[in-house]
């Protein structure tokens, strides 16, 4: 077969479809859902208002987002059935993990049969995924079975309840509400693509989120805010934090939480969280973090001229509100899945199925030899 | 954003990497896997070979072999928590999703930690998915706890006797055999691709089978010998075919298991496995369904100049020998399973994240307007 060769691997800079969805980095920077730029949506409305507008394409009034977060509230319950597999999951089992398999399941035993219910099965992910990663990490951290249907009013809220088992101050409630605004839509990144590319196919909703959760696990996708905190969590100063900057930077090792690969001037999240970790660093009363992430965002703007990405800020922000590291990438996922799920509609709705051709490397045509011959 | 705009939709005819595991329709028809001929191999080995060929890049001697089978042999046998979560999949769900579950759960209790384990991960879910995909069935529709642990020396038999509680006639475990081999490996298809956009984010295996296995269930893509099974079960005798052929076609009806995205003139498997559903509807001793799949492929020719894919004579063959229909897809999945991984260690070694661009057809840049004037 021919195909037409293309310029890079990893189909960067190639269009593989459309999006009324987002705009990232136009004129290198700037994030956009649905025309509303990020700054502005993480500064006047709620995650609750953003999920809506990824469902509909419409920011709600106040009666639809007063009648959504009544339904997404009422879907916190888990299931006899998948609360026994997440108390089979050990311990030391990857959290992302925990997540691919609990969205499965929920799609054993609440499958979308037809089309017509896929925003019915969306809303119930958004409502069940923070119950179904905190009641597996309680149970098997803690030994404890926690009530997952609790009345607070923001998914943000449900989740640090249940992480901390005491209902969370306002400025961590306003944090989260920021964080899952920031994270909920991405383009055609590689864990969107994989949905849509299960999508394409006709396949469930269920299938493809399960198969974003396992693309979003990768280190390359997820997982920077996670590498960002082992980054900054062993250092002891604004002056420490500079000397290991300049070490890491001459070894030329690789630092993560910096750089991006669609913004070429700055991640328009990153003033964002910025912003809000300091908030958290005075209410925490220690500050060093802080410090700590502000001083490598020096360093490497003078030396390398590269900019924090959305998860650099996010390592302190997380960690100020008692969030364990290997929550952090999860966190995305309650977010990511009003993107992801957003994108498979869309797919669907004008649908090719994504199969492209590959260049041939390998052996020329050759015969069978008999096995004693081999 | 600028990117090259494509010329298709769904990414068709686009070079997306390069591999050297597979041509597919080259000069219209053929199909190799590391260069050799899929009729030979079908012809000549066993799926096993064909198994270790896609994980080792040559087909193996007979330690090798001997090696190779032993160790698949061994790993039949599934972790009491594994079948605990089987057990509570109900009766009704897809097959392909207790496949999809039983993958993700497989890795939450015998992760892939590090890609030096990717070899051994591999043979583990060949072994396990059969009596993944078994026990959950046997449980769910007849009440009973199978063993697993069968001393069967193919998979095919393996799978077969699990499903019929007792060892397989020859030209059963024959005709498995060759069915195994022909739907292993198919380039960049559409599961095979989210394998590989999976992998690009450098995650573990177990997410990019699973990812996989969710796009093989779409019914654009797995899924058509189902149809075609569900299309020739109704037919009363070839005349009757004949009939119901016209019809669908004169209303211009979807007909599955005809034509294919990338063979222009023929499918060579379609050859291998019609000549074996011939054979076992003799030993059957009731030729209905084959004669009535050979009138279909008569008039789709006429009428369309459209061949039979893999996929036809799949249903009448896998029908013969007692397997009930939902079954099918899965049974793709004991197979592609090695197509996949193979595709996952090659991205693997030659990795760049798979994020291509959108051409954004959205609202232009627009204020959030106040919540009581929306």
């Amino acid at each position: 077969m021919t195909g037409k060769k293309l310029t890079g691997a990893g189909l960067r800079g190639q269009v593989a479809g459309e999006t009324a969805l987002c705009t990232v980095g136009k004129s290198g920077s700037g994030l956009t859902y649905y025309g509303y730029d990020i700054s502005e949506l993480a500064e006047k409305v709620s995650f609750e208002e953003v999920a809506y507008l990824l469902a509909n394409g419409e920011l709600p009034n106040k009666q639809q987002l007063a009648d959504y977060k009544a339904r997404l509230k009422s879907q916190r319950g888990l299931p006899q059935e998948l609360k026994d597999v997440l108390e089979r999951i050990p311990a030391d089992a990857h959290p992302m993990d925990v997540l691919r398999t609990g969205c499965s399941f929920l799609g054993n035993i609440e499958p979308e049969t037809d089309f017509s219910q896929a925003d019915s099965k969306i809303e119930r992910m958004l409502a069940a995924f923070p119950s179904i990663l905190l009641y597996w990490y309680r149970f098997s951290h803690d030994g404890v079975r926690i009530e997952t249907e609790t009345d607070d009013d923001s998914i943000g809220a449900h989740f640090l309840h249940m992480l901390h088992d005491k209902a969370p101050s306002q400025l961590h409630i306003d944090v989260m509400n920021t964080s899952l605004i920031l994270y909920a839509e991405h383009e055609f990144n590689a864990s969107t693509f994989t949905a849509r590319v299960c999508a394409s196919t006709l396949s469930d909703i269920h299938s493809c989120v399960t198969a974003a959760i396992g693309s979003l696990r990768g280190p390359l996708h997820g997982g920077a805010n996670e590498a960002a905190m082992e980054l900054i969590e062993g250092m002891k100063s604004a002056d420490h934090a500079e000397e290991t900057m300049m070490g890491m930077l001459e070894r030329k090792e690789l630092i993560m939480g910096f750089g991006h690969a669609v913004y070429s001037e700055f991640d328009p999240r990153n003033a964002v969280i910025k912003a809000w970790s300091e908030k958290l660093a005075n209410e925490f009363g220690d500050s060093l973090l802080y410090d700590v992430s502000v001083r490598c965002e020096e360093v490497m703007w003078r030396e390398k001229k590269l900019f924090p990405n959305a998860d650099f800020f996010h390592a302190s922000a997380y960690h100020y509100m008692g969030i364990p590291t290997k929550l952090f990438t999860p966190i995305f996922v309650m977010s990511r899945v009003t993107g992801w799920t957003a994108h498979v509609k869309e797919q669907r709705a004008n649908n090719r199925i994504i199969r492209p051709s590959a260049d041939y490397i390998g052996p020329e045509p050759r015969p069978v030899p008999n096995i004693d011959e081999r």
